[in-house]
């Protein structure tokens, strides 16, 4: 008998008709002889509406009393979901957060799982009942209610399957699969059957909105085999896990991501400690540096090029000019119309040529590029923005992915 | 430093303004030099709404479900008026019931209060903290959300005052106050500023929809100081407490309750246990008998005539149906076009010649009187609906109250 984690996102419950489809789905795996634990999110738009409720009253909460207000979401999808699978006659009980022994640190609105103590869902799974958990929610050491900010139901999934040694967790979405590229942009677009949890990781990063680097990384250091599947469709999605067959493919996928501003520090001397003052002052800030380039030294000066999202390419501008005096740098620029491309596949790092081979496709489309970074199983460019959607094309086409 | 309970209702927290007013008297008391505890319902109509989205998923959900979605009404709220304090700059934290200590048994939407551990509420008032509680919900012993059915946040309310010890336990609605009648229909009632645990408990279960009655029960078993208050007027309320002075008044108050239903039983043997059999048969069934009358036997015969809330009515005449053979009754009949006119006042007992009083306003009013039940500081009479409003008008005018 195996036990299975299903977690089902807000569109997946966002109205009775597709909680009763939810409902459906669950109670068919349990009478296939599994045990199921499902994690919900809130239904549809009812955490965005919760907000403006919020905001209406007082924009600058605490982020305490927010928590309190966006767990109340996920009480309302599990208890509904309960309901429908209570309708269809398997035994089924509803869990809260602090129910399911979801213990977080103290980081209201973004806080870590630091344990769960799953002894109540043992015990219900023991009694035979389909056991729905809120995701996305956890109890701090005060015994406030906290939530887990961006992908946190994903991760909430993928905690309780580390938690249980589940056999698998089962990410329900939109979309029925990973693909090698966006099908919106390339229509022949294919879907993965599957892929590395480092693949996922940086398929991720680089703007492919399927699951959440969190819970990737989770899922790669308990080693939970993930599925990602529609909600919708009966259709084998993708399998995320440890090892894959690497099939004849080079690379897994082709990514762009158009949210990249890049500064450029032009002139500065060419003296040790200079890399580390800047990196270390955007550090201060909590600014996430992305893409980094050095150019080699010249008459005793160089460049430093590096990108940020483009929220915060103001602050990174200041951050710049206070060290102005320290870097004694010649001219600072900055450009935001710029898109990273990307191409991702465990396969490259056996596999010479595969970067020769990406900025071939790229000079026959006649696209220049303006920065180049690379990683074990990652080549990523950048280039300008209007050329993004024919880069990826033609470098799918290039790789025959 | 007086320690105060505050409990706000749903329509005075429906919508961002009126938690800004409640937000406003809150802060008020605490700046007066109170610490305050404020017990809330869910926002306006989100219980309706909460319970018809239950209805379309699953008309029979069960009550543990439903108590997991209905307590996420008041979790909201509690959350909203906190921010809404947060705002004013008084420190402030939401607690929901089973953090507030709420241990209740474990009848799922009609929960009983155990005990309340006081033990977090004491802490967040020693750190000068308002503390805004959920009402209407706590947690039995398995550790499930539990709601506390009608009534719920008054008792609430009521319960943590007398854990707390607290000075006084001031309830908010949308009247000002117990009044001697129904203003809607006597122009000249008046408010009380007074009213014993008794009389209110007479006036709750005759109609006036001010307090619930668990409520006022329980602040009579253990001596809180409640005040009937209005949301939106700064005036002095109705104080409900043990022993009034009694002013000149003979009665509090003048009711009436439609919702009744008079079932006769006719010709029944005149011997031993006819009674018991009709009562504990409707008891068994769970229907509440309000007034009783039993004629003088004649013939060997007696009838027997009693109360019940329409709702009852057809389930109590099935009963006695069923009773016939044992019975060996005539016939049955059953009215429903009736009132329940009924004066309360601790005074009563005391003072002879008051119901006199009462019979004497409806006699020359022309008003027939049909079953006449008494305690000791309260009369009630059964008489036709279409006499009600006259009814109640003409023994306040009667009582000069």
């Amino acid at each position: 008998m195996a036990l299975i984690v299903q977690k089902f996102g807000g569109s997946s419950v966002a109205d009775a008709a597709r909680v009763a489809n939810v409902a459906n789905r669950v109670v068919e795996t349990a009478r296939s002889g599994n045990r199921v634990v499902v994690v919900v999110s809130a239904q549809g738009d009812t955490t965005d509406d919760l907000i403006e409720k919020a905001a209406e009253i007082n924009p600058d909460a605490s982020k305490r009393e927010m928590d309190m207000l966006l767990s109340s979401g996920e009480q309302i999808s599990i208890a509904l979901l309960a309901m429908a699978i209570e309708k269809l006659g398997h035994p089924v009980v509803s869990l809260t957060g602090w129910q399911a022994g979801f213990k977080t640190n103290n980081v209201y609105g973004n806080a870590r799982i630091n344990t769960i103590d799953t002894e109540r869902i043992q015990a219900e799974l023991d009694r035979k009942n389909i056991v729905v958990v809120a995701g996305f929610q956890g109890l701090n050491k005060y015994d406030d209610i906290t939530t887990l900010g961006r992908g946190g139901s994903d991760t909430s999934a993928v905690a309780i399957a580390a938690a249980l040694h589940a056999d698998k967790c089962e990410i329900y979405t939109d979309v029925d699969g990973v693909y090698t590229a966006d099908p919106r942009i390339v229509k022949d677009a294919k879907k993965l059957s599957e892929i590395t949890y480092d693949e996922m990781l940086e398929l991720a990063s680089l703007g492919a909105n399927v699951l959440h680097n969190r819970s990737v990384e989770m899922a790669k250091k308990y080693n939970v085999k993930l599925e990602v599947k529609s909600s919708f469709e009966k259709i084998d999605g993708t399998v995320v896990k440890e090892v894959c067959k690497m099939e004849k493919m080079l690379i897994r996928g082709v990514t762009r991501d158009n949210d990249v501003a890049r500064i450029a520090v032009i002139g500065v001397e060419n003296t040790p400690g200079i890399a580390f003052r800047i990196f270390s002052a955007l550090a201060k800030e909590n600014i996430n540096v992305d893409m980094i380039l050095q150019s080699v030294g010249r008459n005793g000066k160089k460049d430093i090029a590096f990108t940020v999202t483009k929220a915060h390419k103001d602050e990174t501008l200041a951050v710049i000019d206070g060290l102005k005096e320290q870097l004694n740098f010649e001219e600072v620029n900055c450009r935001d119309n710029l898109s990273k491309v990307s191409i991702v596949g465990a396969g490259m790092v056996t596999n010479p040529g595969v970067a020769a081979k990406m900025f071939e496709a790229l000079f026959a489309a006649d696209i220049n590029i303006h920065m180049i970074a690379t990683s074990e199983i990652k080549v990523s460019v950048l280039i300008n923005v209007n050329n993004a959607e024919r880069a990826v094309q033609v470098i799918h086409d290039k790789f025959n992915v």
